[in-house]
């Protein structure tokens, strides 16, 4: 006779088996391999198997669906229906130089929708939005649920790290995809981010999915069929969703690094700053308050997103968020109170022409290799360090003009920095044929 | 900087993704999973996302050679060159009632072509050699290589379980294959079989790829294609190889059960005994000769296995190997010193009619549930159950005549067994029409 832990085998066994086949899970099916690989039931080297067939041989629509709800009730879902009117969040699937959450929590937040947002760190050449928060004075992320749940209801918005209790099957399932090459899969990438936004309790949510050099999605197909899953999962559960595919060839706005990225946000909320950066901060504000129904368009969103950096009243809902969540709001009047760089250093154009291309995933190693990054999660960043990136695609440059700034604290890996940026920079002749595009689709 | 554990990481990662993605791995790529594996170097949820990478994208002809020989060189490779004269081998794929490893050992040996015989035990629905020859009273299967090359060279033949020093890449993947669902792959299995058969230090081989009810392979198909993978590895390696696709629509000979199986080989070693079995021990008889050399037809080679049978040589082999391992050599001549059961009860037909078919993995199931044979590793067999088949494919039954004999100690699980038994068996009012083949294809 079997016993109980030999009928789980066989029972995970002739799952394993039914996708490596190609076949479609059930519910049941896929629900009794996310409970029990959560529980501890069975080992990582039969999920791992799991895995890399799930990613294989694909999951269809029901299965995703499935899959991203047993993974959202693997921990606790928020329940916000004690604060009154719609709760949004937003979501990039990670850039370098992507720091629009937060100016977006307070701005959406200003604008009377609330904003419980629940961030990573950064991994890789891409940064974390926990790490900027944290080049903040006093800044305190890791606060409980109960914490969170009271900020949010008193700021209006709150910015913190995943806890033990949000989608723990997430947390164990992205450790070993981590180290058994499944991470790069649609369906598990759509699962993970759903089920832990999901857990925030939100009614909608606007995906920022990034494509381009500086992403992970290097092609706008696979950055579109990721979109399109995860706004189908999202309204198949009941959420107004939305995805935009925006740029990420060059890096967004003009500062990488943690501290010099709460400075350009701040810029940003006080009505200056990055061309780029600004607009995608207004179109991603105005879908928000779109699909919070704060607003009958997304133009309308817009205009009111202008309006409350315009008046003052975004850049004081940060001051707020930053004071509530135990934060120096000094900052925002004197931005010498962040960590800054001993040192700084230009990085010069070789040669004279106009910039065609950036390769972005350089220019985030680089930040990286300074100490802003980490190369694995035991990492510690250094929130000081970073660069200014003066020139971006398109731009004319002349031979030892500037392309960047970098701002240093060690010159242990100073001179590979420099030497990625410079080879990071295409420089040609003549100036580029084609638009720069921010936005290139939306799916809704 | 990465520590030489994360650059074996990396370095792994990078050859999961490649297999992964459906690439042809270089030859180190595959000689440093192996060589990883075995080490320990990386765990076994890293080789389990490999193996069902390999799974499912499969493998060239080039990676399976590299694959075959990294796990062959894991561990020892016999030397027998000390022993004048060509060595072959005999591999099935397992079946039910599939004994004639037990014939074939004493039979090639008394014709002077060195048997070195390493097999395993049974697992699930079909026997294991090892387990049939522990069924002789003091028989000794667990032989240090060094007795066994002495065995082998003054008997001419030994038969052995598969000892540590045998392929221990195998080993430690096959057990990993067995809970991750990445038992079913051709050029899994193939690997698995041929480094293990090629460390026996043999010139050629005989392989009996099983395909039927009772075989791992349903489908003839599949049984060519594993043949096919087999042959050309063995023939990239310099061996003579041929492979019989055989079948197992129903149990091969009258008797399965382990020292039952071991009086139908002495009934064959006797002349007597079951003719679909004998005819096999002498075609199997008859391609080992010819691929030792010393037949120069398989034909020939036949005849001289019935010759040696005739005049009492092979039995007089295998009295000789039973006493040179240990084994009480008296059971020859008196079968009652072999492990009896204590109960035999009939199972009748129901109806009258022609037996036109017998799910032969329920008849190997029936004798494993009532104790010959394992439903896991660790379970031990009783030597002396199983069952005696009356009735095989076209012959005529009338209602309540014995379909089969069962032969058992406990009646713990005899309804059970007698019912799988009833329900194996198909039984129709005319004659089936086809032919009986046992032998599908030869492929060389």
């Amino acid at each position: 006779m079997a016993t109980p832990s030999q009928r789980q085998t066989l029972r995970i066994l002739d799952i394993i088996r039914k996708k490596r086949d190609g076949g479609e899970l059930s519910a049941a099916e896929i629900e009794s391999v996310i409970s029990g690989y959560t529980r501890g039931d069975f080992p990582d080297y039969q999920m791992s198997a799991f895995l890399m067939a799930a990613l294989i041989r694909g999951m269809s629509r029901a299965e995703l669906g499935t899959l991203t709800e047993a993974m959202l009730h693997s921990g606790q879902v928020l329940d916000l229906s004690a604060l009154a009117g719609a709760k949004v969040d937003k979501h990039s699937t990670g850039g370098v130089g992507d720091k629009t959450s937060l100016v977006l929590a307070p701005l959406v937040a200003a604008g009377g929708v609330y904003v419980p947002m629940i961030s990573g760190r950064g991994l890789g050449h891409t940064g974390g939005t926990l790490d900027k928060l944290e080049a903040i004075p006093g800044f305190h992320v890791n606060l409980t649920l109960e914490q969170f749940r009271a900020t949010l209801g008193k700021v209006g918005c709150a910015m913190i790290g995943q806890t033990a209790e949000i989608a723990p099957a997430d947390k164990k399932i992205y450790a070993l995809r981590d180290v058994t090459a499944t991470v790069e899969s649609p369906y598990l990438i759509c699962a993970s981010i759903m089920s832990k936004k999901l857990a925030e309790g939100v009614d909608g949510l606007v995906l920022d999915v990034k494509v381009g050099s500086g992403a992970f999605m290097k092609q706008i197909q696979d950055a579109e069929f990721l979109a399109s899953l995860m706004v189908e999962t999202g309204k198949r559960m009941g959420k107004r969703m939305v995805a935009l595919i925006t740029d990420m060839d060059q890096p967004l706005g003009n500062y990488v690094g943690n501290a010099l990225e709460v400075i350009e946000c701040l810029d940003i909320l006080e009505g200056k700053g990055a061309l780029d950066l600004r607009e995608l901060c207004l179109v991603e504000a105005g879908w928000m308050y779109f699909i919070a129904g704060r607003c009958r368009a997304v133009e309308e969103g817009r205009a009111l997103a202008e309006k409350l950096i315009s008046n003052g009243i975004a850049l004081q809902k940060f001051r707020e968020m930053v004071r509530a969540q135990g934060g120096d709001e000094r900052i925002v009047d004197d931005r010498k109170r962040l960590p800054q760089a001993r040192s700084r250093v230009e990085v010069p154009a070789a040669t004279s022409g106009f910039i065609s291309a950036i390769d972005c995933e350089r220019v985030g190693v680089a930040s990286l290799v300074l100490g802003g990054g980490r190369e694995k999660k035991e990492d510690t960043v250094d929130p000081a360090v970073g660069l200014m990136v003066h020139k971006k695609i398109g731009e004319r440059v002349s031979a030892g003009e500037p392309l960047c700034t970098v701002h240093y604290n060690s010159d242990a890996r100073l001179a590979e920095a420099q030497e990625m940026i410079t080879h990071a920079y295409t420089i040609v002749p003549e100036p580029p044929a084609n638009q720069r595009v921010l936005v290139h689709k939306v799916i809704e």
